[in-house]
């Protein structure tokens, strides 16, 4: 304790009195593997949250990977190397035909620069829309699109957020009509910046709306939107950063499990298993004519060891069967969770290893927000780690390295349920 | 020849048609060891223009930090590690004393996307000023400062550019009148941005300003601008991504050379290798109210691997004594240079391991754009790599990794003057 505390205040010295960590009683990481960590008192965490390490803390594969390539050549794409082609060739395989062009960058944030600046390109517009309960990065432009704190400034003119699904307080009041209400507040966001001057760009959103806490919704949720941003001439794009990648066992990709084509996919956090590389995919014209805008070049992006560490973690997926794992741990994992009974439970939901309670007081929806802040911090306190998400961070969120077994499901559900046993409402 | 046929077919077709390769016979690369670098067929090649490379291709020492690191555990900061305190403690050691948090990112161009909101966080105005013959990233707010290309849809209202120092052709009409002229437009611009409303939240510079064709500047140049900006009561950022890490040889960073000391100062491309590593140091009160105003995470950045990267580029600039190097090898290439008879020499310029020429084709200082390029070209035929800068691209640049050698120096000098033999007037 006395070491969290010197590191505690070492963080506050060094990197600024208010950068956050996870839990009250912040983990002191040393090492991992799979879906294992350890802290620096030789303590055994089970990491049920972190979906960086895809394929597993230092997956040998991917460090064997990196090391290799270190040892041998790190340039830049100036130059001709053939990592970045042989991954990017593999990774537009996986992907709809169109979908064939890519960027390399660094981080999820480049990416979402990136493809919002292609929307502005291709349509010659500028306005912006994006859910307001949601991520997609840091950098000025994305952080007017990361919902979660006011930027500096307001929000800029030339975007819009539109309110996003939920499954528990449904738009327009039902199931049936939220996907309707969704296009239908698109559709609005559109027209104001058709009044204002701005026109439309782009719509960007994840798929499974992760940072929205992954609301249930009707196969074909997003048909309604779809034709209304294809009707105005604006570019979709899906930000597979949380549901990418297999994450979601039923597909690689999660709008592929929406049943839509966006114009320009992004990801980023799993695609090295931690190293830093993200990457946009689009059509060859939208690509063409971002380049032709703006000249982009990105020093680190595509570099030989990010090309090789992000090849290793597409081969591990493959090898040892992880999008099946995913659909087998993930099924089972939910079927545990269903069988929790609690009066707080408000729905048990999501797919594959993205996973989730959310937790509410009563039968009108309230968000039990610092129940569920106990329950985290209790789990911590019992060595599995986990997060929360939702307006009211009442929704326990569950989205372990890919190799997750039954078995760390089991634990995992265990001590939940030994927790929720001892919170009662 | 083939090979490479092949591969520009298989870049245009995965990552767009006009993607830039450095060359008119572009160089395949497959390996790396100090400031050599061999191709596809066994050819090596003599690097003179890589600084990402710092501390020269494929340091066993910093392939081994980044190995053992990521055989380990790679995560992100919400959690408590040891490597981003190790590293960033002895990186503030080498800066002013004020200059003490650091928030670590991936890239240069993240750098300065948080150092122009930390402007913003602290002033509470927005308007930003760089140089017009610059490069400072590609974030889509970076991208504003960056003016090789015009951004689509124009520059944003709230960023001016002011005219950069030139060695040839001095603002003001003479080297004497040059650093009053300079600081004379940055005051102009701000009195724009306060009629206008916007307020100024700062300048950013490379205080060596690499990329304006290091002009040669008189010992305290800044000094006049850095009074206006104070006056003013906006932050001076120095962008070291160039100059820092001891490439002048004089300095570990530009601005102490330059003898000022900035409020941010942000740094890059050198500082891990190849790794994407980047940072943005600035004094506490700044880096807090840019973390409360943004709330701003980066996944990647600070993990331990990258720290690891870093740390090893320290202590290897540290135990190999590169800066003295750089100092010492410098200073005997510009010696060389300078003994070099060609009409188009119209200066040579330069500190450490950045060197350079620029060509002229007369006495009123027309730029010797495609003479350059062909020198750099020829260059390249004879297995020297190195680039041009400059607004006609008629400055030769020379930059290499900072473990390039006496003898290395001599191959790139005798070479070249017999290209320029060649290439007369």
């Amino acid at each position: 304790m006395s070491d969290t505390k010197a590191l505690l205040a070492r963080r506050a010295r060094l990197l600024g009195p208010n950068m956050p960590t996870f839990y009250n009683d912040p983990v002191h990481l040393v090492r991992g593997e799979g879906a294992w960590l350890w802290d620096a008192d030789g303590t055994r965490y089970l990491d049920c949250y972190n979906n960086v390490a895809h394929v597993g803390h230092a997956h040998p594969k991917v460090v064997e990977a990196i090391s290799s390539q270190a040892a041998l050549l790190n340039t830049h794409t100036r130059y001709l190397h053939e990592g970045i082609l042989d991954y990017g060739e593999r990774l537009v395989a996986k992907m709809a035909p169109d979908l064939s062009t890519m960027i390399m960058v660094c981080t999820g944030s480049e990416a979402n620069d990136v493809a919002l600046r292609m929307g502005r390109a291709v349509t010659g517009k500028c306005g912006f829309i994006a859910t307001d309960n949601t991520y997609h990065g840091n950098t000025a432009l994305v952080s007017q699109m990361s919902s979660r704190k006011a930027p500096i400034g307001g929000y800029s003119q030339n975007v819009k957020l539109v309110p996003s699904p939920d499954s528990l307080r449904p738009l327009g009041g039902s199931a049936q009509a939220q996907a309707r209400a969704f296009a239908h507040h698109v559709s609005r966001a559109i027209e104001g910046f058709e009044e204002e001057g701005f026109g439309f760009a782009a719509l960007i959103l994840d798929p499974f709306f992760v940072n929205e806490g992954f609301p249930k919704l009707p196969q074909g949720f997003l048909d309604p939107v779809m034709q209304v941003v294809k009707r105005a001439k604006g570019l979709v794009i899906a930000d597979e950063v949380q549901p990418g990648f297999g994450r979601l066992g039923s597909n690689f990709w999660g709008y592929e499990r929406a049943g839509i084509t966006p114009d320009i996919v992004t990801m980023g956090k799993p695609m090295g298993n931690g190293h830093p590389v993200a990457a946009v995919i689009a059509r060859p014209e939208i690509t063409a004519a971002f380049r032709n805008a703006f000249g982009y070049f990105n020093t680190f992006g595509g570099n030989p060891v990010s090309a090789a560490a992000a090849m290793a973690v597409l081969e591990v997926i493959e090898t040892e069967g992880l999008i099946e794992n995913a659909a087998n741990v993930g099924g089972y994992l939910q079927q545990r969770l269903n069988a929790i009974r609690h009066p707080y439970i408000g729905e048990v939901r999501g797919a594959g290893l993205m996973q989730g309670i959310e937790f509410v007081t009563n039968d009108v929806m309230d968000e039990a927000g610092d129940f569920t802040a106990n329950v985290v911090e209790a789990m911590r306190q019992k060595n599995v780690l986990l997060g929360r998400t939702g307006r009211g961070g009442n929704i326990l969120k569950i989205r372990p390295p890919m190799c997750f077994s039954r078995e760390q499901a089991d634990q995992l559900v265990d001590t939940l349920e030994g927790i929720l046993a001892d919170l009662p409402a």
